[in-house]
């Protein structure tokens, strides 16, 4: 069956779920122009990721995507926290702000038991998860209700594991992509590869559709993916500009400027690697920090930080997700 | 102009120059094949560069390149090398090895006039240059004997830089390519993209034809390169394991086992970041070491300690070369 029709869609392009950049309206403009739109849910409350699938089912009745982050919920390690606001504190003398604050970031929640009983009235037809996938029992009835299981692998072992493990379609993560890293099984960087080695290596090996993600910004992209043995691609930086999207004034400028070409694995905006645009918080404690904590808890200590900068237009300490590719980056509809 | 009326070659394939690896034999099996087959002549002396030209012109009437490192000759450094020989001393005292041999790498050498006047007598149709392009008068004598010159970039600035300085091909080489990177603007490894960001981001900024390298391991790894802006590709792990490629039997054995699938950028071998297979070496002291002496003088500390261990096939401490996508990888002709 090709990806268009297990989907259930026109174009086999996926949009990539890029949580605190988009919301449902993203979503429903690439699912009405007959893609597939995904809504993040990484970032929600069961409340607020139930309003969003509602406010889509509303405006659309073609297929979306609902998307959950797979990882382990943190333990607290006060230690560590210490240490990563001590290296945060220069920045913050330098500015003059109050780091004392006690705000915690918004919130980033695995997929759970409770996020599972919210689904289960709405039955989406589509679920992607990022960072592996649930538990079994969670996932057993997430099949249950019919819905394709999408997951991101970034090396042929975790593509192969995710095949085991219930998967439907794997999005072979290249590491051109912007955002967070899918990684599950390794944490050493250099086990993972770029879109053209990966996805023809993923291909060869399943045998779920795969989706081609990272550096692709143009239809000749797409035809490249489609050569290399993608059934359909996933796009996330491309969308960054579109007015559909949440992406904040400080994100926005950033990717129209020079600044955009160079990106970094880092983790020092949430503690896991993730691809972004190069800004003093990542020459100056990055790209790898050793001292950032746990996912996500790094980004509670930068908040005040962030926030300050970010009034006057200035994104040193912000995270201004992006891949290697900002070509397709236009302020048009999606 | 097409690439290949451009190189008077019948496929568009340029096998990559793999210094260590290959000598005429491998350029005059691709080039008798309708490719461009490559000669690197940065580890050998004049005298041997001249022989290796004349026996492939002896073979083949068919056109040829014949490539040459370009990077600065480094300055001697006592206290990094005792530095680095220190790093390296607990391997030696493990294995019982003498590690006071003062034995020096083979030569590396960069493009100098000593290189030009023995060029000049041979005036080759086409030579391509690594890690930049050599200084102005050389490249002058060289282009003004009909040369067309091939260089690389792993940036698209450094692809701006050579269309500016005499270039004629652009060699893009994303991140999966296999043995040294060209870079020469920066030493920043994250400005360096994968081929599918890299690719069509600089065919559309020169004017020049672009050469694709990194991760093409098959017809459609071709044909997604084409779609993606290349006149032609260069492929060089695929190679490797031809009875033509003067691969050693440890190398062979790694490239045809399962940890061929882990490669890294590294500087442990040389100084200079290049891909190999992940081996002790670099997880120990790698993947980039702070110590490593400058290109190209790590190398000689490690000779008795790599020459040890081969003798028994064991290749933790040798430069296993390979790119990410090992699949195109088989004991046949070139």
């Amino acid at each position: 069956m090709t990806l268009t029709r297990l989907l259930g869609i026109e174009h086999p392009i996926v949009q990539a779920p890029m949580a605190g950049s988009q919301d449902a309206a993203l979503a429903i403009a690439v699912s009405s122009a007959g893609g597939l739109g995904s809504l993040p849910c990484a970032m929600l409350s069961l409340d607020a990721a139930r309003d969003e699938i509602a406010r889509i089912r509303s405006q659309t009745s073609r297929p979306f995507n609902v998307n959950f982050f797979c990882h382990d919920a943190p333990a607290e390690n006060t230690r560590r926290e210490t240490e990563w606001r001590r290296a945060l504190q220069p920045f913050f003398d330098e500015l003059g702000i109050d780091s004392t604050s006690t705000a915690t970031a918004p919130r980033r929640e695995p997929f759970s038991a409770a996020t599972v009983d919210m689904l289960e009235e709405l039955k989406p037809g589509i679920v992607s998860f990022h960072f592996g996938l649930p538990a079994r029992e969670l996932l057993t009835k997430v099949k249950s209700w019919g819905t394709t299981v999408l997951a991101t692998a970034t090396t042929v072992r975790e593509a192969d594991w995710l095949e085991a493990n219930g998967a439907d379609v794997i999005i072979a993560q290249g590491t051109e992509a912007g955002g967070h890293r899918g990684s599950f099984l390794s944490e050493d960087l250099t086990e993972q590869a770029g879109t053209f080695a990966l996805l023809p290596q993923i291909a060869a090996r399943v045998t779920l559709p795969v989706i081609a993600a990272g550096g692709i910004a143009s239809a000749s992209g797409v035809a490249a993916a489609m050569r290399l043995g993608a059934a359909g691609v996933q796009l996330g930086t491309s969308y960054l500009l579109c007015p559909e999207a949440n992406t904040s004034a400080t994100h926005r400028a950033a990717l129209k400027s020079d600044a955009a070409v160079h990106t970094a694995i880092t983790n020092v905006f949430t503690g896991r690697p993730a691809r972004g645009i190069v800004n003093r918080l990542v020459r100056e404690l990055g790209p790898i920090s050793e001292t950032a904590p746990q996912f996500p808890l790094a980004a509670s200590a930068l908040i005040a930080l962030r926030a300050h900068c970010e009034k006057s237009g200035n994104g040193e300490f912000s995270p201004l997700w992006a891949g290697q590719n900002v070509s397709g980056c236009a302020e048009i509809p999606a």
